[in-house]
């Protein structure tokens, strides 16, 4: 029975479990990219590993979204991540060197290879045949620990293309055909794998495009095969030596196939507010837009800007719109500078931004009030621009330059003018990695520099034999992460200063509640039902932890949410009878004694003291589980492993 | 008695008053600017004049301050003024056409001509031969509506060059010397005449980095002649229509004079945290740097990048600096292109801002913790960089390329390697207006779009018969304008947004005050000694105004407060004897009858209805002072004026 590319990188990484779609397993991480915003956090847990070096064939820091850098705490920021990166044996790509997922396919990609990010776009990689997986801070940092990473083995759906793209129909109407099909909910615990004849026309950028906005299906990856085009790209790159074909076995099995025929696909916008919400240029009509945004990890290569200066050449940007342009990396710049396209860019009236994420992640450019964006990006989610009442369509560079000349939506097929995109593909790409810092060879001799904003990480200590506290809040039902640990524009500097942060922890519903953690040495949670649902932040955790909280007893619990008390050695448990969540008020001292033996068994008594009653809690953990709990965390588990000590005596 | 350049202008543009230095005067305005920070404020009052279309020979209405757009605010604010100036006969230039002053020097400046901006650097255009004002933005809005411009006739002092600049020496220098000599306050009431034979030497762009910095020395404004120099450049712009010759008469007359021995100037900067705090490159020596920052309205010209391009050239910036430029304009930024210039610069690992003033006015690049930044700019003060804890040190094009290639402040004439600067100078510009939208013909067409946040201008209304109302504050002595109205990075998005403003006005010291106001509609402000002291900002009192005070009853006004209220028609009045100040407590109930003849006399009588008492105030108001508080305000009276009304009927 064949094999498809996805399950021939994920045998030959398997460190623990079977391939069988849906079972869990761990797995061999290669290499490892972090960006700014997560890196910060991730590199404070690296530190926290008692480990010298990292463990990957490669990681690499890059910085590429906070670069407005207002306020002294971006580049602080910027200078821990290329200290502590020269002295853990990271490379560093300097702010300026562009875009992670960009740079990452120019001169780090391989073939073949497992990728973890810490950003959720880490499978453009897919684009040359990496494994390439985004994932939490934290996992990365135990990546780079040498640590395998824990998944559930995907489902493998083929994307099997057919025929060719007309002209003016980019690789962005792929993806945006596949969004179409399979909704942002349709790639949960799947694989999308790319093959077909179609396959072959493709170029390297243009399948990091499909790959990259591929993480909009909610897939755990999606993943080109390594062929010619590929050898092309990193000949071209001077890198052939990383090159290796990875093709999928004629007689390859799969759980699902799609065919998409290119040769009916048209230009198409995802219409606000969501990548899934696919039109055709013609359905949407010639819409009035104020702003033209190309560029970010989805549509910011050499090609893509290639193809928008031969549209802007010797014409106008309309008068009614403001178009910024963002190139993906220094490579590309450096590359459209020397061949006269960023002059003609320039001459159309665009304005240039610095290579980096820039307006994707709301850095910048808010459109106006109700403004209408037309944006080469992968997200168009409410709010992200910066403007609520904002409408963003998402499309290829095609649709989005010409838009900006007729100033209004247009089916780039319709334009009364030629345009030709001979020529464009390059043989040889410009090499010059010199923002590129190498590791220290004498890492003892490195100072880790740490701006007054970034605080040292919070790291639990091994679980104690007896638990007594306060409820220092007791909730209702469904708590999302943003109730316990609120994320906004004021509090984003903080992510690396958790003592901050977490003075601000349950501030939407209950603004004492750091307060009266801070004056009882922390205590106990009591939370309802579906407790800390929504996004996987770990600092709804982190916050806790440094108040002090030891339990969280609740009705149930969000999977994420649970995983990340247990990493922080915080305890889950789940009320036995839930109408004993009746009978506790806040500020009850509870007890629970002999606590190790607790978590090792079904079940904990819980007495209250007040009210001189007792529960029973459920606990359900793995052996894993217990460890980390055991520990004090996931952090010092690995620790302890590291450093050969006797946990237990 | 031959004349200087300063004293032929203000001849042919005077209006009433004597050219005697310190005598007071108004002269005609030919032409204004604007830039968006203070922009929007300005246009706000100029719909409040009651006019069609502007009265000057042309004005201009940039974006240049507010382009790293976070939020719908700067975007909505970006329209607004695109619209008003389509409506009222302005010229609009849009973001991304670069900085308002050196696009003004390249495509509008004329030598001889009046030129009021409403921005402190408008003095730039001086390098043409321009008499060019920085001023507020109601003045500014005045001069488009064709009122003179009142100032008090300056001093002029002679800065008269000898010799000619050694390699690697800058005009910077020439002008950090003058600050060397002169100081931040040596200027205040005069304008700096340039002359000399070494004059000649130096090309307009040189020229303008002088009369831009001039700022710095609080002076009315700097001016060069116009010459030969000033001929090729007009010609280089294809504009040689707009040239004339533009000399001081061999025996002209001059208040001062300083003499400058170019020969003898070596490479310098200004050290934290003052402009004037002078010192040669060899005297600080090689402090290693953070970051360096080229470009701001002083240093940003293409003269400048390709200096800095041709140092850069085959080399590449210190790891441990992040270099950021920012080019002028677009027309400088095309040209760079289009030559190879900025791939060179992007070669060396330079990072390009947009063409704007960025990091010059806090607007991004904030340097980290305790970081030295070298910069181009024209001000170091403390804490303006984005980063209090931060040292800028503030030098020419030369110095600030070549410490980026070493890591640390280098003396550029001590570098190792060669470097040529010929060939540099063009004959001909790019000339590219396409991103300067011209004024509407039909202007009744024109809607003029307001975004929420954009708010109308308070105004107010004809003098009552009688005031009374509560003192709503009772402040101490040295009340500054940042008491009144503060001003930070969470205001400033509002300064176009009076009524969300007001509501913090006094919140410093009385986060109640617009609370009572609002309860009480309005009333008095008691004040003690100097009250309205510091900045010169119109807001502080437009929120009172907002807020229903009519009168401020103080010990003494400063200045500029003073003129501020009588502008917005709240009437200052001074205690005739100040132990009366004693006798009044908040929220006291105070009656003036009969104000309008009051204002005309020496003094008027309060009645403290609360305590039954009553005291004289002082007045000491001229005519034209009387007609504003008459009429409720300088706005107020314009209009009347425009309107052919009657006001006393």
């Amino acid at each position: 029975m064949g094999k498809n590319i996805v399950y021939k990188i994920l045998e030959k990484h398997l460190v623990e479990g079977e391939l069988v779609a849906g079972s869990p397993a761990t797995i061999k991480i290669d290499r490892t990219l972090t960006q700014d915003s997560t890196g910060t956090m991730a590199y404070l847990q690296l530190e926290a590993m008692n480990i010298d070096k990292v463990k990957t064939k490669k990681s690499v820091a890059y910085v590429d979204h906070n670069m407005l850098q207002q306020g002294f705490e971006n580049a602080d920021d910027h200078k821990y991540i290329e200290t502590v990166a020269k002295k853990y044996g990271i490379y560093f790509s300097k702010p300026g060197n562009g875009i992670c997922h960009q740079v990452n396919l120019e001169r780090f990609s391989v073939p073949g290879d497992t990728l973890l990010g810490s950003d959720s776009h880490t499978p453009t990689a897919g684009g040359v045949g990496m494994l390439a997986i985004g994932a939490g801070g934290l996992d990365v940092a135990l990546a780079m620990a040498g640590e395998p990473y824990s998944i559930n083995i995907p489902r493998v759906t083929k994307v099997e293309l057919i025929g060719k793209l007309n002209p003016m129909v980019a690789s962005k109407d792929i993806i945006l055909e596949v969004l179409k099909r399979e909704t942002v909910k349709g790639g949960v615990g799947r694989v999308y794998e790319y093959g077909g004849i179609g396959v072959e026309s493709l170029s390297v950028p243009q399948r990091a495009t499909i790959t990259n906005m591929g993480a909009e299906l909610g897939a755990t990856t999606s993943i080109f095969p390594s062929d010619n085009k590929t050898k092309e790209f990193f000949k071209a790159q001077d890198r052939l030596d990383d090159w290796s074909e990875l093709l999928a076995d004629d007689d390859a099995v799969y759980d699902e196939i799609i065919k998409i025929d290119l040769d009916k696909l048209e230009p198409m916008v995802a219409a606000p507010h969501s990548p899934d919400n696919i039109k055709t240029c013609k359905e949407i009509g010639p819409i009035k837009i104020d702003q033209v945004a190309i560029g970010s990890c989805t549509n910011s290569s050499y090609e893509d800007l290639m193809k928008v200066s031969r549209i802007l050449k010797g014409r106008k940007v309309a008068q009614n719109v403001s178009l910024v342009i963002a190139p993906g990396s220094r490579q590309v710049m450096e590359m459209i500078a020397r061949n006269g396209a960023l002059a003609d860019i320039i001459a159309s009236g665009a304005r240039i931004l610095e290579n980096s994420c820039g307006p994707c992640i709301g850095m910048g450019q808010s459109p106006g009030t109700d403004g209408i964006s037309l944006r080469t990006f992968n997200r168009n989610f409410f709010g992200r621009s910066g403007t609520n009442s904002a409408s963003v369509y998402l499309t290829s560079p095609e649709v989005a330059a010409v838009s900006a000349i007729y100033g209004y939506l247009r089916d780039p097929r319709d334009i009364d003018f030629k345009v030709d995109f001979e020529g464009i593909y390059r043989e040889n790409f410009l090499i010059d990695d010199s923002m590129i810092i190498e590791p220290s060879e004498e890492s003892e001799n490195v100072e880790v520099v740490r701006g007054p904003n970034i605080k040292p990480f919070p790291l639990n200590t091994i679980l104690a034999k007896n638990i007594q506290g306060k409820v220092i809040i007791k909730t209702g039902d469904n708590i999302t992460t943003d109730h316990i640990m609120p994320s906004n524009a004021k509090l984003l500097p903080f992510r690396s200063n958790i003592p901050h942060l977490s003075t601000f922890c349950f501030s939407t519903i209950d603004d004492k509640f750091a307060d009266r953690c801070m004056a009882n040495s922390g205590g106990f949670i009591v939370g309802g039902d579906n407790y800390g649902q929504g996004s996987s932040r770990e600092h709804a955790a982190l916050a806790p932890l440094y108040l002090g909280i030891k339990t969280v007893i609740a009705k149930s619990f969000a999977r994420i949410h649970r995983a990340n008390l247990i990493n922080s050695g915080i305890i889950p448990l789940v009320f036995e009878n839930e109408k004993d969540y009746d009978l506790i008020n806040k500020m009850d001292e509870l007890v629970i004694t002999d606590v190790k033996s607790g978590i090792k068994a079904d079940r904990i008594l819980v007495n209250n003291i007040n009210r001189g009653t007792s529960f029973f809690v459920k606990t359900g953990f793995n052996d894993n589980e217990i460890n980390m709990l055991l520990a004090g965390g996931k952090l010092n588990s690995i620790k302890i492993k590291n450093s050969k000590e006797v946990l237990y005596v």
